[in-house]
């Protein structure tokens, strides 16, 4: 079995291998640059895990498992124009560094890029994973239209939320271990599973995110925190929030996202003491447990020796913020 | 053989069962409205017409067919986008109708349809069939950000014009008559072949466009004349005029392209003149009519009894403008 370590060696190896120097150089610079800013490269390591998992060759896995990659970064790249995002990994955003223009036609591009490496594939695989990639593309197309019209929908429920984190985080995850099964000849049944347990990992993994932005530690995950605090993002916490607080309580929360101007840092504490309060830290990190469980427990089903599943095991972790 | 009406009528039943009703409406609503635009439906048409020269089953390239208008549509929706059209088929276009992150989102959902639809063929056509579509799709965003480009370069060439048009228009007629051929099992040279046809003959329709935009006949064409004179597009006749211009003719036709503010129909009427004068309409109809000619001696290069062709014939002297 490959270690997480090594299996990111290979991925990072062919990203540093891929160049784009052909013409027009105005589409493919922009490409480059968004290819190269990095980021975790989590799913394409969970097609080849998976892959490894099910018995397969990591090695016929790695194109298609950077047509996940590319995939990824070609939706970050439109969200960011949807969102009049500045920044992306630190850096200047396409549409920043560029234009809209050029950020929706390089976008574009790396979509075809995309399926271009998902396809170098077995050709007797590529209807499967041709289906599957499609479903994928468009599912997180979906969630992304739910996410922007949660921003103006007021009474935005739980379920909703749910739905559009799965279609928007989740499907991707899914996919990619799916993708890796497919890749490795595992039977139908198998694939189906494996990508149920990602289902769990990625709406785990999405909610982790929302409980970091309000209770990470700055230090230690690198991220500023409150900012879905104060834009009103509608997260898993919010929406919770909104859910249990009465009165007093009610009537304070509804004033911090009122829109009338309070100052950030104000703002950011009134509503983490509400949070608190509620204890929706801990109704939280149980939602997050529930659902890394449910993923655990799927690939317990599979029966598969300890060492064929420790990697993938601690991955899970280490998406989730535990300690090992 | 099916004749082009037969064709049509196919194609515009295909696309009259197309619902999208699911949700989220926001999504799906735009993209209903695009392809219910109308539109000619000239690209689809081509796949069914190439597939049934070759012996195909037409109904089994209906699906794909409609994937390669899908892909056309979402192309007009994103450079719309880019241009900041207003107008598309007399109608608003998406992001003037919703806005730009709707005309995006609808727009990439598109890409994955077309996609989707381009699959829905035998499995073992689908690794030829997807190459082409990659290398298509790939293409017309090369096209796109060259057409892009010029806007402010300031030194294009007519080679660069017509790589140009060669990957933004002519390599999607191509790829419709090529997909035909594949579906229709033709061997890959036949369908190289037809490939290139489509190449000559999309250099000629585009440059019929340029022609028409300057030259046509409103009542006739249905098309408001002189828009690309109106913004100094780059078009074929502008640069060949600029080629040929010498002297005061130099002078004159620098001054209507300068920026300077000169009325429209003064400007108009002034290009057109030095175009007559320089013989811009005559070289440019030579031009189509050398391309159309290239076309049609790779049509009978293949032998065929002239009742399997005359359809496509005939089809092609409507796209360029010909009376039968």
């Amino acid at each position: 079995m490959y270690s997480i370590k090594s299996i990111y060696l290979r991925i990072g190896e062919a990203f540093t291998n891929l160049k784009f120097t052909q013409n027009p150089v105005q589409l493919y610079e922009p490409i480059s640059y968004t290819l190269n800013l990095g980021g975790k490269r989590l799913r394409p390591a969970l097609v080849l895990m998976s892959c490894d998992i099910f018995g397969g060759d990591i090695e016929k896995a790695v194109h298609p498992a950077m047509g996940v990659e590319i995939f990824h970064n070609f939706t970050l790249l439109h969200d960011d124009i949807m969102d009049n995002a500045p920044l992306r990994r630190g850096n200047k955003t396409v549409h920043q560094k560029w234009n809209a223009n050029t950020a929706i036609l390089s976008g574009d591009t790396m979509f075809v890029l995309a399926y271009e490496y998902v396809a170098k594939t077995d050709p007797a695989l590529l209807p499967e994973v041709l289906d599957l990639f499609n479903d994928t593309a468009r599912k997180v197309c979906e969630g992304q239209q739910y996410d922007m019209d949660y921003e103006t929908q007021a009474d935005v429920s739980i379920p909703e939320y749910m739905l559009m984190i799965r279609l928007k985080t989740a499907v991707l995850i899914a996919c990619s271990l799916k993708l890796g099964a497919i890749l490795a000849h595992a039977d139908k049944t198998a694939a189906e599973k494996i990508y149920e347990l990602g289902i769990e990992l990625g709406l785990a993994f999405q909610l982790q995110d929302d409980f970091l932005d309000a209770f990470g530690d700055t230090a230690k995950f690198g991220k500023a925190i409150g900012g879905d605090i104060a834009t009103n993002k509608k997260t898993y916490l919010y929406l919770k929030a909104f859910e249990l607080a009465k009165d007093d309580m009610l009537i304070n929360l509804s004033k911090y996202v009122s829109g009338n101007p309070i100052p950030i840092a104000e703002k950011t504490e009134g509503v983490l003491k509400i949070y608190r309060k509620l204890k929706i830290d801990e109704i939280t990190r149980l939602e997050i447990e529930t659902h890394h469980a449910r993923a655990m427990e799927i690939l317990h089903s599979f029966h598969f020796a300890p060492e064929k599943t420790s990697e993938l095991t601690n991955l899970m972790q280490e998406m989730l913020g535990r300690e090992k």
